[in-house]
């Protein structure tokens, strides 16, 4: 059975500390304009934005600033910024950030290009032709958008929440110093590494496409690094080879070079994206909740094998398991691990959700009929899959 | 401990079959004129050569070609390849083969803009300024150079053999069908395999450097993948599962991903290419012979734990062993891997090689004064192990 696929990412890493340094040669590289994007303001209680500052207004370089980015970030965030980059001439976009201001700061370097609203490029109504450079500083391990294509904007006015996926959007360049997520919260640190066990899981492990064995081992490995990395950094978050094997996990996770050849189809994603767009909860905690009932919803004779292979090579399952005893202990073992180890809620009521919206989104996530993946999902089951998380 | 590096792999890599159609709108975007090379002409018999001009021609593309490169390139073939491209005002080139074709295109691309002999490029009397596009089709699966900016080339008149490390050297794309690898004959299959193995271990899983765990486990993955899946290439050539994930695998030996932060210091690489320079032999097997000497060389108490993680994690070494005997096993399997189930050559004296000119090899490889790597080598050391693969 042939493996077909095309990939190329183009994206310039810096990891480590003091690699900031070569920040302002190659922002210089496209122009003396730049806009640093950020979100709630740590990084101004930091002081890394005014490093960041500094070092690029020594190099000559003029800074402008959008911070107040949200969690989730909104399609008017996108308008805002894109306001800024052409009234100013901006040449490049610096985010700082985690994956809402580094998505949101996507949109907007393409924004920046186009006349309309914004949201118009996220449904499609409108192309990309063009964005600005894409620089991105990043503080929080989670979505991998430091070193991919995509970003996800909310619009609260139609409680949508979508994917944007454009290779005008793949970061020029992107520091990740593992010692500035010291500083996240244990939350925050539980929430995202949920997400990029979410990334392996849902868009490829799990999969009916065909996988090289090769590249589904490496999927264990970043499954396993995060196993194990994650309850260390959430004990000691200054251990550095937690936060730096987190780190690069959380970029390899997304960028593409785990994808190759399989189709995509994040299930859990895009069940969780109705409930960030309904609840606007934090990604990875949705996520959370959400994996392991939607395993346990497909787990059949046709998907015990699978799913205790998760077990048994990211959880230690005794092999000698059967099938379906063996999948029902890696799901015991997936809760115990999202649950205590990382100390996530474990159901939606525990987030004062109930199910007054579910049979909508439900309907939505499955874009009205059927949602294709490892298993095809119809609205039923997707709301059948909501009342489990209950 | 800090881990800082800079990573960036901007080769677009088309995997599978049916992807050469892609091949002339990605040459068309740098020009019309394109310099086809390959080696002994194996891929005129197979008929590869006709379809590849067809299809350039067909899309308004005029061909060129330069056949005869020689395993081992010599400067003398940059040379004329250079002056080719030059004379016809080509805009891109085509390495249609394994390594030694594809790194003397990408010293071709570069002398194309030197006026002077090639070589001066080879030992840094002139910088490269700048390189034709290069493109590549593999047909071989070993050294990596389809998806990394090095090349080795070869000086006949003072046996030399030199690595040459560029960023223009890197592939602008490279096509990668496991297909093509059907005919590669059991010795080339087991050759390049043993490459693979050789770029992972050599270059960066024993080394002194600070590796992130979760790279380290994909090193590993690597070398397992080898392990598995060259045998069955070897009895089943068109095993397609066995071509493409040796194919891939040896992309990712040497693509950088795996040498993140890690002190580059290639000792079995450095040692074989004074045998290759002097005796012309197959790299692979070259390195497949000195690779378990080198390691038993090195055994000690402070290497011992190293050397039995190989022979655990790769091999299946029982991990109750203490760690020197665990070593001697991690030694015994994997002479078992090369020279039983690869079915390589095991010693120099097979090849006819004698101590002739040990003494000035050892020298050479050690650029006179000490071989630095995962345990610095002084030309007696080198000697030492030349002799130890008699």
């Amino acid at each position: 059975m042939a493996t077909n696929f095309i990939f190329q990412n183009t994206t310039k890493i810096y990891f480590g500390d003091n690699q900031l340094e070569s920040l302002p040669q190659e922002v210089k590289k496209h122009g003396t304009n730049i806009l640093i994007t950020y979100g709630g303001g740590s990084i101004k209680k930091s002081g890394l934005l005014d490093k960041v500052k500094s070092l690029l207004e020594n190099a000559g370089i003029s800074v402008f600033e959008f911070g107040g980015i949200e969690p989730n970030p909104r399609h008017t965030s996108v308008n805002a910024g894109a306001k800024i980059c052409k009234e100013n001439k901006i040449d490049a976009v610096l985010a700082i950030g985690g994956g809402s201001v580094i998505d949101c700061t996507k949109a907007i370097a393409a924004a920046t290009f186009y006349e309309g609203d914004a949201w118009d490029l996220v449904i499609h109504k409108a192309q990309i032709t063009k964005a600005l450079p894409i620089f991105t500083i990043l503080t929080l391990s989670a979505t991998g958008s430091e070193m991919d294509c995509g970003a996800v904007i909310s619009n609260l006015d139609t409680n949508d929440k979508l994917g944007l996926v454009d290779p005008h959007l793949q970061p020029t360049a992107s520091f990740l110093n593992p010692e500035i997520t010291y500083t996240v919260s244990k939350f925050q640190t539980a929430a995202g590494s949920a997400d990029i066990i979410a990334h392996v899981l849902d868009c490829y492990y799990f999969s009916r496409g065909h996988k090289l064995e090769m590249v589904d081992q490496v999927m264990e490995v970043v499954l396993k690094t995060v196993v194990k990395y994650a309850p260390v950094a959430i004990k000691d978050p200054t251990n550095y080879e937690a936060r730096a094997n987190l780190m690069w996990a959380a970029s390899w996770a997304l960028n593409d070079f785990l994808t190759v050849g399989i189709p995509q189809a994040p299930t859990c994603h895009c069940i969780e994206h109705e409930l960030s767009a309904y609840y606007d909860i934090t990604h990875g905690l949705g996520l959370a909740i959400l994996m392991p009932c939607w395993l346990e919803y497909v787990l059949d004779d046709s998907t015990a094998a699978d799913i205790k292979k998760f077990g048994v090579n990211v959880f230690g399952v005794d092999p000698k398991f059967s099938d379906m005893e063996g999948a029902k202990e890696a799901l015991n073992r997936f809760r115990n691990f999202l649950y205590n180890e990382l100390g996530l809620d474990s159901s939606l009521t525990a987030l004062k959700i109930d199910k007054t919206n579910f049979e909508i989104m439900a309907k939505k996530a499955c874009f009205g009929e059927v949602l294709h993946g490892y298993r095809d999902l119809t609205p039923k089951d997707v709301e059948n899959i909501f009342e489990m998380c209950l």
